[in-house]
């Protein structure tokens, strides 16, 4: 949906984004790759969007933009900060001035959007009622207008998308050549293998691409792996037969987001049944994925498949910690997890759109057992079906990862 | 000041933190190095801090961090999903729900911090006023909490900057390393030589210290250098005899902040006597630092001293984009610009004190004569004067950082 189609249809006037940061994911579709500090952007429905950045060393960046840039003078800046004001007063002096200086007419309906301080937020909503406005929440519009992926967008996507592939790889190779003593225990140049060894391999893949790690990554083993959202400490030694789930997700302009499950040696017979599961899943998922489903029909369809194979799911057995604990994708794009929508309750949102960029990651979990598994791929969804952009291996054995390179 | 005492100056009975992720500089200092989505912290003044994040895949995260853990159950997420709560209901259930579950009493004064969805701020400030309480920014009292660093915060800092030193080294080296030709033209390795070479070069000295740049780097060239935040484009080519600004502000738990303008070949004569007068006026600045003065006052005598140059300052020449344009320094930490302030209306947070750590960054530009220079030093205010965190060459030849090194 347009962000003019989505304003209209929620009945707003004017979108508000207050943002931190060029990269606030309500900001960046419309300024691009530029170094942006605090800015305030305004978007009269249907209009050219007007770009405030706070301090004029930005006026470059801010030209790069596109947008029309309302100067620090016109958001009365200058004199805000001569007059001392504290940090959210000043937002909402410079959001107040910015609609005047733009000569927009109060006494609409106004979205807001972005992440700016929390204090910003309300002093901001504040003053644009105090204008006459209806302040409501504009985070769901926003992400609604970046739901389905430019061409620019989707390439950006896969940009981030060849830096994970070229990660795990280095992931695998290094596993590869690590070695089990006689106790399991891995070993490298001489050295226990860490989960560390692992990151900096990540770090060092994702250099050439220019792509980072904002919200860091999942380098979980064993008991640490049976826990979706443990990231792993770096210090942790690793071991032969023991499940290591790496989920990666850089981000350059935007994210990318992809996990595979290894195992050194032999995997214990119960892994190796769940991680086979969990592929199986993965592979009939892609192809039930296309234009029109909904995420929500894909998560009934993998709890179902992993219901009848004895595993607790969210579906069957509500908040469940062991067996399938999570929903099966979300979208990607400036956010990790964005629209299209897994949730139960969600509306158009959660349907699958050609254009939409989204994960698609079941897994299995026993933590006091002391192992997960979890294999995730980041697809686009195309005219009748969905494309794969982490074309990877899916084999636990980091070895049959160099057979295939 | 500890954060109880922030809340007792600021007549607040709570802190209520909403955050995104475990990095947002108001939660961070909270629970550390840990892996966390969404999620609420509740201070009552003077107790120990409640975390509730959203999922309980976060839930040995949670438990790693010290504070009281809020269960998803307990913030009532799994009704608010079921009745499908837009997010910024959902954010101001769950705010009311933990204060219930956490016996808190309504009717106080609240202080609001961290950088959530701005609807979510908006609506959980409903929410806590329809409860009784009047809320309040928290930004500056979280940003007060944390002016001065802990040993480990001050630590964690000096690892950041150990990897900015790595970082300005490699940079170094690759211009070093670099041929003009005969029209001035600089090439490496039978290509240009283009900023981006130095990125790389940049982010594969940081690997090996575990560190990101969330907020970019600036490698700026020629005219790009003449403005501040101007980041520099990756493909700009670079020749001999001009200005290159390189602003790294990698972080790791906390971030570092550094900048040193280079040159290859003979700088310009202009260029020279501003880097030197730049210089000058850092080395001063460092001997003047220390605790009780205030960053305005360091301001002030760096705008005299650039002013009695004949060049224009801030102080004398409001508004002007060249010469000295901007502020001396700012406090780093959990955030990039935090206390001490160096602004002219700054009360006590202005003033520098023992543990505080913070840049030095006096330069001068000419936009339109196509070059810029800025000086910047990382330093932790000692018992009587600053300690350089990123005792760096100076010199903006990149060959007598070799034979410095």
């Amino acid at each position: 949906m347009e962000l003019a189609a989505a304003l209209r249809a929620a009945g707003c006037d004017l979108l508000v984004v207050l943002a931190q940061s060029a990269r606030d994911p309500a900001l960046a579709p419309f300024v691009g790759a530029v170094h942006l500090g605090s800015a305030l952007l305004i978007v009269p429905a249907g209009e050219r969007p007007l770009l405030g950045p706070f301090t004029d060393m930005e006026r470059e960046e801010a030209a790069r933009t596109g947008c029309a840039v309302l100067t620090p003078e016109s958001l009365r800046l200058p004199e805000s900060l001569r007059a001392g004001l504290a940090a959210a007063e000043l937002w909402a002096a410079s959001a107040g001035a910015a609609l005047e200086s733009a000569h927009i007419a109060a006494g609409g309906r106004a979205a807001l959007a972005g992440s700016p301080p929390a204090g910003a937020a309300v002093a901001v909503a504040r003053e644009l009622e105090r204008r006459g406005w209806e302040v409501v929440d504009g985070t769901e519009l926003v992400r609604l207008a970046r739901k389905r992926k430019s061409a620019a967008q989707r390439r950006a996507v896969e940009r981030s998308a060849g830096g994970v592939a070229d990660a795990f790889r280095a992931v695998a190779r290094i596993l590869a050549a690590s070695a089990a003593d006689a106790e399991g225990r891995l070993w490298i140049g001489g050295e226990r293998l860490r989960a560390g060894h692992l990151r900096d391999g990540v770090a060092r893949a994702l250099v050439p691409w220019g792509l980072d790690q904002p919200e860091g990554s999942i380098v979980a083993a064993g008991r640490d792996a049976g826990v979706p959202h443990t990231q792993g400490d770096s210090a942790r030694e690793l071991a032969a037969g023991e499940a290591l789930v790496v989920d990666l997700f850089p981000k350059g302009e935007l994210f990318a987001d992809c996990t595979r499950t290894f195992c050194v040696g032999r995997p214990p017979q119960a892994l190796r049944d769940a991680h086979e599961l969990v592929v199986a899943t993965l592979r009939d998922t892609h192809a039930a994925a296309r234009p029109g489903v909904r995420g929500r029909d894909l998560q009934e369809a993998a709890c179902a498949r992993f219901h009848v194979a004895g595993w607790p799911t969210p579906l069957h057995d509500e908040g469940t910690l062991r067996g399938y604990v999570h929903n099966l994708g979300h979208g990607v794009g400036y956010e990790l997890h964005e629209l299209p929508s897994f949730a139960r309750t969600a509306g158009e949102e959660g349907r699958l759109e050609e254009g939409d960029v989204l994960t698609l990651e079941p897994g299995l979990y026993e933590p006091d057992e002391g192992w997960g598994v979890r294999v995730e791929d980041l697809v686009a969804v195309g005219a009748d079906g969905v494309e794969n952009l982490t074309p990877l291996p899916y084999s636990m054995d980091p070895a049959e990862w160099a057979e295939e390179s």
